[in-house]
């Protein structure tokens, strides 16, 4: 047993910020994989939200556990010897925190509760198929969000300034996920596109490619380092 | 003026965030009074989600613009000597950024875009009157949530622990801006009466005590120390 274990359901944005940031650290963790929908979730027990990502660790000697996203970003923050996904820089480490927060509520609302609601949420839950309404209206909210991304990765080497950081971990936690489900238009958006083909040929990225949601496969271009 | 300018909008949970750990960090800053919904509201050239809180800083020398509710608190973090709002142990720390979260998302979903909608919102963008349904469900969530805190409470100096930090700060914010509105039964929930007392004893609590909402009084134990 490693002296971390991640608790993960693969297709939560949150518990792919967590993946991607642990795989960053070169931490030596163990997975389990939640459904946290389901009757009987370990996380029922471990979170107060029910909700991945979850992360048990004894490696300092008496245990700790770190319930959501950003407990785990923090930790791994405070157990770096020296800046790690936040930057030494004050303005970069002020943008990393202002897109950490934009994704956290902006993108969540106005895309995920909508798009992923219909596309991954339905599914799960056995909710009936997609309205074509609110896939529009999700992917209108999509195409904004985007925009916004490709002004940023324009400007920027990484979306928050010079330097990897929490930022691009969490918005290709969720930009990944929509990915899957063959939702972003790469074309149209050819900055964000260099930004992500960098990220996603980081190691971190890897265990992501290889994830599979039921009975769906991922769009072509998916697991593509090269799209 | 001030080294530290603080845009704010004196209901918005993460803008009394901001008051309340600027008090607590006896910075010395300046204020600007923002109607985030109003035409010309000088975020909407500041921040790209139009929000406050905001703030603009000289104090190091080069200007540093600080966005969202947790990139203020981060750079507060940052800039003391020392752990000031996340203490020390690593599982208070955690406990924290977990509850930060929790309001963030659950209690903002949940409780304030429903209650806060109808009490606040709608008379502010002239909505129209609250609607009973929403209120019964907003407050229905509320209670939910001040159970689970006065759990907390109960076993605790500090929500998070034997420390007064992040959590405390971001969840007195919201119940502060609730109690304006009379919607906070303190007696049912003692242990979390005696919290909302010391916190607001302090003096870095003041100021929200004198805000007063257009055309209502607020409660009238709302800013008495004793209540």
């Amino acid at each position: 047993m490693s002296a971390c274990v991640l608790f993960h359901f693969p297709f939560d944005p949150g518990s792919r910020t967590a993946r991607l940031a642990l795989g960053e650290s070169r931490t030596d963790w163990s997975e389990v994989l939640v459904r946290p929908w389901e009757p009987g979730c370990p996380l029922e027990d471990l979170n107060p939200s029910g909700m991945p990502p979850v992360v048990q660790t004894t490696e300092a000697g008496a245990p700790l556990t770190l319930l959501e996203a950003g407990a785990i970003l923090g930790w791994l923050e405070d157990r770096a010897k020296g800046p790690f996904l936040l930057p030494a820089d004050p303005v970069e480490r002020a943008e990393h925190r202002r897109l950490v927060a934009w994704f956290d509520r902006r993108f969540t609302d106005e895309v995920n509760a909508v798009l992923l609601h219909e596309r991954m949420e339905k599914p799960l839950l056995r909710l009936g198929p997609p309205e074509a309404r609110a896939l529009r209206e999700g992917r209108n909210a999509l195409k904004t969000h985007l925009a916004m991304m490709e002004a940023l990765a324009t400007q920027r080497d990484w979306l928050a300034g010079r330097r990897l950081g929490q930022a691009d971990l969490v918005a290709a936690a969720h930009l990944s996920v929509l990915d899957y489900f063959g939702e972003i238009a790469w074309g149209t958006y050819p900055a964000l596109k260099t930004w992500y083909m960098k990220l996603k040929s980081r190691p971190c990225f890897r265990p992501l490619l290889t994830d599979r949601f039921q009975g769906l496969q991922p769009a072509p271009h998916y697991a593509d380092l090269d799209f």
